[in-house]
């Protein structure tokens, strides 16, 4: 793809083509338009991880294109919030996709990738596991290691203290809690490592679906924990990949 | 008093009064109308505590009448939320009346009650201090001992360890929280006392005023805890003296 | 357990572990890992209540482990929120389980305790009664007697005059409203007994799912009220509970 | 007035002027231009009331034009939420203007209706009485008689029964009150009077501003009730006022 | 009934009951005690009205009850808010029963009162139906004429202009918008009848369930109109009741 | 239509009916009346666009009382929100209506107009087609050339480029977007066409569908924006079209 | 600044300088850097109005310098939010320089375009003045005619109809509406001139600072609405400008 | 600190003092006791930044005793949201401290560390520099060499452009928006920089507060974002902090 990007550039500079033909060109390379929907393999070259597809409100068939389209190509494909009757159409289709019924997540990850350092994921009770597991399998999916700790809330915390030296090996915490959310505070008081707190919508009442976590989070007495939006496991795992990925990407530059 | 409702009854009985009569006297008796406010000395006959004046929206005048009826009968006194400027202008007039400047209160206590067992007022930080003086002048007020704990948050949750058995040794908690307010959360995991959670309205943004620890301490995971309004230290001092007080009350009566 | 705790204390004491060791021991010893949620049976130490499962996140295997661990260690168990059709089967596989259909409640109680003083729960109309039975249920599960009154609301307070007395007898008061949830403040006026105040979801359209009676019992201008969470019988039956055992402790402490 | 419209109309009939000059003439008959608002003088043929003016966002300059219009018409006037230093401007400019302080209000009430029947206005507390006084001084201004009960709070329903004659009496009541605004709710359910809830402003924290007595008052389980806007004592008399006439206004078509 | 009551009075003027006796007396006398809910016959006395029955939350084992209760004393009834299904069951038991599915009501009027005067209602479109309706039928069983006008919304004010002689001889006006609910502000402009204004959930987004249809309701800059809850045809239909029927009321005591 | 409405006028200017006979025609003349809706035939003289009938709260009988009054007269219909079981049954009914599952739409056009200039809906993501295929059948159903770029999110501004021109040479824009709603800024900031922004309610948590695309384009930093209801396809078209046909009118009365 | 941009292009087609530089000159050119915020003199070619300024969080140190930047040469300039006391130094400083008051605007306009059509601003009430004055003086900044009508409420509907024929020959109507802000609803259903509509702040109570006008203006029944953010007179402008000058921008075009 | 603490364990192994003694020694030596807040001096142990001072609802007094304190032992130290008036009390007492009026914040910075890598701090326009400086103050007190870019605004996306080798190179970027918020998800686009999002206050009407920022930033359609509470400079900087020296501290471990 670089190679077709740079002979645009030397065509143009050359006086083969306009400045407008170049423009254009330039412009519309990295696209392969399929009617409904632009995909951006591209994206591989800018961001260093797979394309994420948005589930909701595409049409099975249209999936079923984009599955096609990636597979195709051996790219990595995460699809999210896929319910159960549509994934099954997808499954039966191309039985090489994998599917977690729990996190709505479709994926297919073509190889490993051997990671160092690894991203924690606590939670505070079983009603967070489908963020939990939609955090972990696309933090896998990015190409990290990544350990995961259950029911360890913020109204039990003696249970904390044996998962002490855990969370202080991590290089970043993502940390999933719903009801009065109050546990990335806990953790941030504990320990120096950055912390990206989900709120889940695990509750009821006055928890309103999720906004009581949230802004239990925002308002967090503790430094260290920036929040993404309520059940975002996807967004959680992608700024987490981020970061557990910078030493690496920080000293391969140097 | 209790002397002059049974004369109206026993006089309506012997037939000196009519039904009527008897009614209009019974609905009449306890009210000593000052025009703009009926107060109701008439209350610690029903509830055994003094009186408290809500002071917003009252004119100095009408303040100062209600002082000087109640210094006369030499009842207890708490007037809430009165500023420095107008607390100065009745200080002046009624010597005998006390001002915390903190809690914007202004009161008068005749004598103190001998009390057993103590309330236990916990917060955060030293911006929910006018809460924590409101609630501990009241809860005095209304005849109980108070300890107070200050800066014992989640953040820094190992500071709230030497504090346990002082904690667990109080008959009821008032656990007093700004930003997040994810303290009576902690503290509802770590003792099995009654504790009463008084969010403040200390924070900036998305705290909205008071509403990100409402909704923290509403959604509380851990049982045991239970909410009064934003900032409203009078009132969580005036449930902590009942639940307080209760024993004895219970045994008095056996 | 007990026995335990003093065990790794004193051989750590004697020299014949290291402290790492001892922290570590201490740590772990009260959990039991069932992979999906750390049970803790422990609890009953430090809270003098039966361990409380919040029900919906749970799949029916993880409801089927849980209750057979219970069971099996003859411990009492309240599982809240589980509907019906789910309810079967778990019943199905455990007999000794019973269930209310109306509070969504599954529970075990394997003996009753003898307590004094009673929880009186007093509800506006019919509609609150799924909370009204979920409190009741749960309350007498942590060892109360409780009294109920139905449909006494402030639109018809002429109704409430007959029950004064036995409200007026309670140790405490689980006060359950819905539509404008008026209720608390009008028994606060006229008894001096603590009350829970419970908003529930009942009503339509500006009553927001509950929001607006949790409003009406925040601001209540009567004293001696606290509010729990939107529907939450089960926090109010657990906050009444330890307010209405709290002079027998005191008591019993002296 | 009436004259004027009756002439145009009949000149168009007798084809003195087109309809185009017809239409012209009806529809800028009734207008006094005054460059920044057209005074609606002819409201008082369609209106039995007295112009009322909205003060906030008009200069002095403004104010003081439409005063001076409307007293030399002789014309009553109420011009609402004046502030007192601008009110004092206008008043040195117009001595017989009236201004009442709490209510922010200044009046020009030519003569007294002798009216029948009265509206009688109930308030919870005495941080009530600005939006009471407000509504007294306008239903006055709309020719009716007027009583008033000041601080019969649903937490002091004791203090209700000696007023119940007086509440049944009236034909309309205006019920205004702040903190959880249970007030009409408890009315509603003794009376068979309409009546117009007022939720003001008054309290702190969870109130917000009164929405929280706004709420209460919508979602009232007691029939009999509707609301007008937080603090509008004038919306409440202007349309107590349009019930209270109504058996003359009925009877007099008769 | 009223006999009852004159009795207990008697006889305890009489000597014949104690003052303990002759109240608990009167308190009970108005209950039926059904178990559920405290079916207030009595009520018929207080307020001329008959009981109103709010369907939700209620079995149809409960709802069973309770008409049989008031078939049997051939009282008139409303069963509010009975989705289809479960009206079924009970037209079946009870054939003398009537139901309505687009207002969801079930009721059974003994007798139409002859009235005088009339109530109109007025809306801006056919969504706005199933509230017209449940006003309709139930303004028609407190006794009243009704008038209704559909589709005059504010998009269309030519619409309105033919309907203005029937508007203004109306009583009072019932007025039903979803949307924006703009139409009570326009209706008050045009004429001095009371209006009460009954905002719907009909819409989408930014309506938000009627929340749009409120605000312009209670800030309407015309004088003249009240609100009641979100889709409470019933609410407003017995607040219009009082006012169509107050000038008879009115002369009937003169 | 217009014949009629002078033959009125002209026979009360030669005095053959009264004014209120005039008037009473005037106002009836453009309605039809089908008992539940005033179709409004007329506004083709008022308002150049067809009819737009809004579909929920209809009953499939009255929407196919108004599809039969439209399809006999060959006026062009528009029918929003009607679910496709809803639409099977007009459609076998009348099989000239065509429908579109996506948009919910059911229309009749009898012709297509010739128009000049385009409007261009641009969206973000394939979630906010279905609102996209609403404004495009809508737009072209009032006469209007339409184009529609699909896919130039905000987050992928590259994709943007090579759209400029054809964004450029738009009459006027319709910007569709859901999640964070920036696609309207960011073409605001590149284009100096006029652009009617669309929120969706495509998202989840803190999207509260779709009130934070509403709020992020209402404080859009970037001039030339304005913005219609969430999902309000049909609304955007109206006025898109009135844009785009601007010229030709403004130009054709010159 | 044509001539520049061109050539760069033509210096790196003929190879004077390279790609990297080619992009950084283009890059770079716009910019005059003032250190705290970089002005967009460029702009005038892409957008084809004057740039306005942002005066919120300038300190009148950095307002000085961008004045002095843009009269220096002699490019029109808008300062939106000014307060009087900043306003005063800079006009003192600059005298070119005029301001509004109630706009709270600071502008500078050195020539008047001869414009064609007109913009027509319609607005409530006077509270709502200083938005249309922003508006007013911004859409003449644009080089638009402007006319504006004042207070032709929704609650004064008679007054409406003489301002038809004007309302329906402006190009464009700008409608500012603050209390319940149903005026766009009205004008909408009587002409077909896109409007778009302003919410403003005035009001009080359930207003909640223009919130409730913003949601009736979203919900408008009446097609051809759009609306801008609360009082942003500025944005109105700016669009109504875009759609005023659209008929001559298309045939100059062609 | 730590000599202390391992002293403690070893007396306490070496049987010299009680378990109970040790727990107290532990847990108490961390703190200095100023009575009104415990400063937390061994938090340099586990955090390696500098205590963080809240200054909102703390006396001068109080500041006064915590920056001697703070002075005293050499330690960094920074008081966040402290006014202009109070700063300049503090600073004539310590004048080592410094004070920046624009982000409210005194400091005092010993020493500066020698940094690798840098945070960016990218906003969007000079509204924002408030909250620009605070971040930029504490990321430097923590020890970071930072970069700052203004003006980049959504609206100008082609200002960006010449910034973006700058961006990617930052190890973190901190991105701070008011208005509407969209410049997050813009950068979020074009890097893939971990970035951390701050809304801003800066706007007006729907605005609120920063509400729509915020909930924008939240529903970023662009990975590899997270937000922190309105305003918080602090918090973003300090989370910033530790992302930026996450490579060194990961490959010291090694």
């Amino acid at each position: 793809m670089r190679d077709k990007l740079r002979k645009i550039l030397e065509n143009f500079a050359k006086g083969k083509i306009s400045l407008e033909e170049a423009e254009e060109a330039l412009a519309l390379a990295p696209f392969e338009d399929l009617g409904f929907a632009r995909l951006d393999h591209h994206r591989g070259v800018r961001k260093h991880f797979p394309e994420v597809i948005y589930g909701p409100g595409k049409t099975v068939e249209e999936l079923t294109k984009i599955c096609a389209s990636f597979l195709e190509k051996k790219l990595p494909l995460l699809v999210t919030r896929v319910e159960p009757s549509r994934a099954e159409i997808l499954l039966q289709k191309f039985p090489r996709l994998s599917y977690s019924p729990r996190a709505r997540l479709i994926y297919f990850l073509p190889e490993k990738t051997e990671a160092k350092g690894f991203i924690l994921i606590a939670c505070g009770g079983t009603a967070d596991l489908p963020v939990v597991e939609e955090a972990r399998i696309c933090a896998e999916a990015f190409g990290n290691k990544v350990e995961v700790i259950v029911d360890v809330g913020v109204a039990g915390v003696h249970r904390l203290v044996p998962e002490l030296p855990k969370l202080r090996r991590a290089r970043v915490i993502i940390c999933v809690a719903g009801m009065e959310g109050a546990l990335p505070s806990l953790l941030a008081g504990l320990v120096d490592t950055p912390i990206i707190a989900v709120p889940t919508s695990a509750g009821y009442g006055a928890n309103f679906q999720g906004v009581a976590p949230l802004l239990t989070m925002l308002n967090s007495c503790a430094a260290g924990v920036a929040v993404v939006n309520i059940d975002n496991g996807f967004g959680a795992a992608y700024l987490a990949s981020l970061i557990n990925q910078l030493p690496e990407r920080v000293f391969s530059r140097a």
